[in-house]
């Protein structure tokens, strides 16, 4: 059984192949919340939308978040009455954020997910990482900032210093995120190829999470979010700039803080520098479906192979 | 100065000829919101929005409800998500309700309303009759239903016994309202051709606005909304029989018990029965723009006609 730690769209591609290749009970995704915002009196999710709409093959796979063949006529609507129009809510994906808000209260957000999920016809467990609202804040050189207006309405332009997770010190993780810390049959834990400052560091700031992690004695693996240093896609690669870590395997392994065993790398990256870690040099660009299995299958053997 | 009462299509029709008539400083336009409700956690106002989107030129006149051009991609993804779908709400039309919940807590619906006929580019007074939240529950054969259940999920098809007005005994009618019925030069009062059950009922049973109307000695006029004594749409004519009321011009000054000094009927009714009442007849279809400035022309001078 496999643990997967996912956030953003990399994540979500990982998650996706990491299904293709393992059967439902063999796999728990466990996704960062701490982008999750209060927008127009919704909640809206766009990591757990991410994981969800990707895993049910109704992402805009181009653009990497939201839903294809997605309608823009509330954003128009919303615009002429001069409401916020900063952040981009599709017609479609409205529904999903407007039922979202409606049923919580009376329903957890694993529950909300499990439900979503069920409806996209995805058999495989996604779970958020905690029910319990985490919130993250960017100290940047323009003051604190709130998530989405650091990375949407900013576009992480402003100059990132450090970042807290609020509300994280009364966060319990979900009961999946729980379960499958707990489960026996445990085999490996694979941090997809997120954001590390901003999609997985939450999940790892959750009480007690580090300490169970190492606890589990089982193998942790990361896939690298960065190909010849930079980032496919988003921040990553100036955030580390910026907090003045090398976006290289080295690097990595020294932001993880010794947490990890190994390291799924892309070939452009084999020739920087050597953690003192397992490595594993491949391809690591998931253009395609057919990407996402052969990376989510040589990451699994790889973490194998790692198991003491 | 005229004060209009209206809620539905055909009060929001007579009051797009009365705002095409007078100037803005001399009609203040009372809109029903006994047919509000929450739903998906937004507040929803169909009368107020009839009447400022048939204001502002924007309505579906086909239709009679909602935006022109609309579109459903939002209704399609939450019946998928299955999600409540049993009211239409439009993609355009989402942005209004979810731009009046973000507002309302530090607005109230009075202003909320001002904002969005301003963005409309109405220059004429449309206000809810309350600020407070007042919602008609109608009893039926069977039994209680919440106003849209009955109206809308239901299509009015049980039995109407009758309604109440949830919340009204502690609603006070809005600013704009008392404003209107305070104002010295207030010279009648206009009764839409608006459902009178279920639209100007509620406006009349805040707590003494039939005093206060009574009071003022100025005209009371009723646009009746029975043609041949049948609704043009809607079912008026249908709640009439089942509450024991002809739908004739004796049976509507029945129904609103003394408090109209006259009635314009359509000439398909003027030979049913002759209420005590002065009667205005014409031609009460409003089928375009230049019908409702006649028809609100006309019952402008039947009002000030009947000036003691």
């Amino acid at each position: 059984m496999i643990l997967a730690l996912a956030g953003g769209v990399g994540g979500a591609r990982l998650a996706k192949g990491l299904a293709a290749v393992l059967p439902p009970e063999h796999l728990s995704i466990i996704v960062n919340v701490g982008d999750d915002f209060e927008h127009l009196g919704l909640l809206v999710c766009p990591d757990l939308d991410t994981v969800c709409y990707t895993l049910g093959g109704v992402n805009n796979a181009a653009q990497g978040w939201g839903l294809e063949g997605e309608s823009w006529a509330f954003m128009d609507a919303l615009s002429k009455l001069g409401g916020e129009n900063w952040f981009n809510l599709g017609d479609r994906d409205l529904a999903t954020h407007i039922t979202r808000k409606a049923m919580l209260g009376r329903e957890t957000l694993s529950a909300i997910t499990a439900y979503f999920a069920a409806k996209l016809s995805i058999a495989h467990k996604i779970a958020p990482m905690s029910d319990d609202p985490v919130r993250s804040i960017v100290h940047t050189d323009e003051g604190e900032l709130a998530f989405q207006h650091y990375f949407v309405r900013r576009r992480a332009e402003p100059r990132f210093r450090s970042i807290r997770f609020d509300g994280v010190e009364q966060a319990r993780p979900s009961p999946a995120f729980m379960a499958a810390l707990d489960n026996p049959e445990l085999e490996a834990i694979i941090i997809c190829p997120s954001n590390p400052v901003l999609s997985i560091a939450p999940i790892l700031a959750l009480p007690g999470i580090r300490a169970r992690l190492d606890s589990r004695k089982v193998p942790i693996v990361a896939v690298s979010p960065f190909i010849g240093g930079k980032a496919i896609k988003g921040p990553a690669a100036k955030i580390m700039d910026e907090i003045g870590i090398a976006t290289t395997p080295a690097g990595l392994a020294s932001y993880y803080g010794g947490l990890l065993d190994g390291i799924v790398i892309d070939h452009a990256d084999s020739a920087t520098d050597e953690p003192n870690i397992a490595l594993h040099v491949t391809d690591t660009l998931m253009r395609d479906i057919s990407d996402q299995r052969r990376l989510a299958s040589e990451t699994i053997l790889f973490a194998r192979s790692l198991i003491r």
